[in-house]
């Protein structure tokens, strides 16, 4: 058994549990009576709206968002998983990355160009594009700037959100590139396309063909209605894995080529910077990763006993294989539970029962994917790849708790 | 092969593609200067905000709703499913069933009870059942008087929405209300439980100890978020494949008891009234059932050619192992492709590629699911149960096209 609280979660459903949990409930009445009669029982409640919205009293459940001085809509928001649970990200609550804002795209007028080294350039309109055969995948979308935070020396002093929290998930549906390709008809000398974004910023990124072709969608919909303005509507483009920039959202043309367009978007950034002053370009998959959502930052812990460690693990590889959780700063560890369906290129939950005796311990958690790519510690990946750049960062975070029950951002 | 055009997906992705797509796209300028620069191509975007909202081009995707006369919150809200796609019902559009409107509740003052036949009551906090374990699962939830339209004798001329809205489908993340039990020790003479909302209804319901021991959960969570009010907030009873009725909202108090407690909500109402003027009760899980999406009345065919026909299939005894689509009325089916992941008491989409050849055609799905229950047709089951009900209509529907493009409903 792995240090410091960790439990199995049979022992817990087992006979064990009233023991384990006593300290939680309080003891209550045997009668209804115990309760009172609350105001919101003795008056009719308010009517239906076409649109449904969040409870006002979870107001901070929302994304925190920044961006560069001198623009409105030139940053990011981000998602914040401290609040959250289950694999879905909520389209509200969807993380953003904008060049220049959110266009404000009639649909009835976009269309999708598809050119370049094809028999047929063709011309779709929204409507045209509704016809095709759709499929649908639950898929993890994740800035490749995600929790570059934790390159610098010194932990920041921030919690999941402002960390992490450039990365969602979310049920995608849409068309099959490959379907609208072949009906294009790809010329044999093309092996990318480009893909371009009908915002301001004109972002564009090169994609190689194999992956056009496998699983990238012209998506649609986004958790079961529309995809958002913030997430491309009326169409974005879904690379399954890949990271997120290139699933070029408002997309407007895709120009098969024979080679990488380099665009700004792949040289001047996206690319990673080493340590001898060259850059790593077209890191296209996200690696291994996991991080913990509960506890964290911000979510205090009011009195020893027991918790659940609930968190996310994703790969750009493939299916999560294993998640292990440590409450000893790394060393012990412990497999944590998967939440079922584990799918590829999705989130997958993990969740550990813990029981914190009120002692100081450093939480992390390890996630591997069905290719055996186990998630680096800080110091190796750090030491392989050094720390001039800001994208992949995929290692092992750490959260310290202390006696008090705070949550702290840690080095371990 | 199906009559009517029905295709084998995998014909219509190898090389017959291009010809049998060939009419929807249009011919495209081989340069990017074929698309003209749009407005929103040259000026910043808009900014971000904490929490957002679907696009203003898409405000049809909205729910419609009625109320008892002389209430404001007593009725039904309903599911826009022919303008959505994909397995997951996003949080704004669930459907909705209020006995009387939406409560306000405050979630620090709530609190949930477990009493009755247990060895030790306990009252909840949310911040108490906030450190159990949890689950998540994607699960369908239907109101128990969906698509009753179906029992009259004429089709009523509507769609999808006022028809069979009154379905949805979600992630939920909670705690297994076993967990609950477990800690309060259940009496053994104990064999149903009293489940009690906190709304002005008192919406109240009995529900079998083995359903509750065996997958219900106390849900905090819908699609990653907490529960909506409309659905509970801040904790629904989840009851995955029973009619929605029993999933009780607002859950705050679960009694166990030796016999169900006869509520006005499981006898005046919510039971099944034959020819013989005896009523069936307690009918708790929904029976396989399908129904066509797109097209659907409402989404008008403009010309004939290829289509895809997309629907959702779910049953409240597990998996969906089958939906056949047919064209002609039911002479001739052919399957359709199930989109993975296929999860039990979950909607599944189902999807079929068509040739429309611009005549009169009558499409239907027929649902099997995992115990080898097939989906009745509307004959055999009013023939079987009588139309003097207006609970668990769960037959074939059909949607009738006419050669001008226009989609009915109508009996076949």
């Amino acid at each position: 058994m792995a240090g410091n609280g960790l439990l199995n979660r049979r022992m817990l459903l087992g006979a064990g549990a009233a023991a384990a949990l006593g300290s939680i409930a309080s003891p209550g009445g045997a009668r209804a009576e115990a309760l009172p009669v609350e105001p919101w029982m003795k008056i009719p409640g308010s009517p239906f709206v076409p649109y449904g919205q969040p409870s006002p009293y979870e107001s901070k459940v929302a994304r925190i968002f920044a961006s560069v001085p001198g623009t409105t809509g030139t940053g990011t928001s981000r998602t914040p998983h401290h609040l959250l649970d289950g694999m879905i990200t909520p389209n509200g609550l969807h993380f953003e990355r904008h060049h220049s804002g959110i266009p404000d795209i009639n649909p009835q007028a976009h269309r999708l160009l598809i050119h370049g080294l094809v028999k047929r350039p063709l011309v779709f309109t929204l409507d045209a594009l509704l016809r095709y055969p759709m499929e649908s995948r639950i898929a993890f979308i994740e800035c490749a700037g995600n929790s570059a935070l934790l390159y610098q020396k010194e932990p920041a002093a921030l919690g999941v959100q402002p960390i992490h929290g450039l990365l969602s998930c979310a049920e995608w549906t849409g068309i099959r590139l490959a379907t609208l390709l072949a009906e294009a008809g790809v010329e044999p000398r093309a092996q990318w396309i480009l893909a371009e974004g009908a915002d301001a910023s004109g972002m564009s990124r090169s994609v190689p063909l194999g992956k056009a072709m496998d699983d990238a969608l012209i998506a649609l919909y986004q958790n079961g209605e529309p995809v958002r303005p913030s997430n491309g509507y009326p169409m974005r483009l879904l690379l399954p894995g890949y990271e997120g920039n290139m699933q070029v959202k408002w997309l407007r043309r895709i120009k098969l080529t024979e080679a990488p367009m380099m665009t700004k978007d792949e040289t001047s950034k996206y690319t990673i910077l080493q340590n001898d002053g060259t850059s790593l370009q077209f890191c296209f998959p996200q690696e291994a990763k996991s991080v913990i959502t509960r506890p964290s930052p911000g979510l205090a812990m009011k009195a020893p006993g027991l918790y659940e460690i609930s968190g996310l693990a994703w790969s750009g590889y493939g299916k999560v294989a294993k998640v292990e959780v440590s409450a000893d700063g790394g060393r012990s560890w412990a497999p944590a539970a998967l939440q079922e369906p584990v799918l590829s290129k999705a989130v997958t939950r993990f969740r550990m029962p813990w029981r914190w005796d009120g002692g100081e311990v450093v939480l992390q958690s390890r996630a591997s994917d069905e290719t055996g790519y186990v998630q680096p510690t800080r110091a190796r990946l750090i030491a392989d790849r050094g720390a001039r750049t800001i994208y992949h960062f995929n290692a092992i975070a750490s959260w310290g708790v202390t006696p008090n029950g705070e949550v702290k951002h840690v080095y371990a």
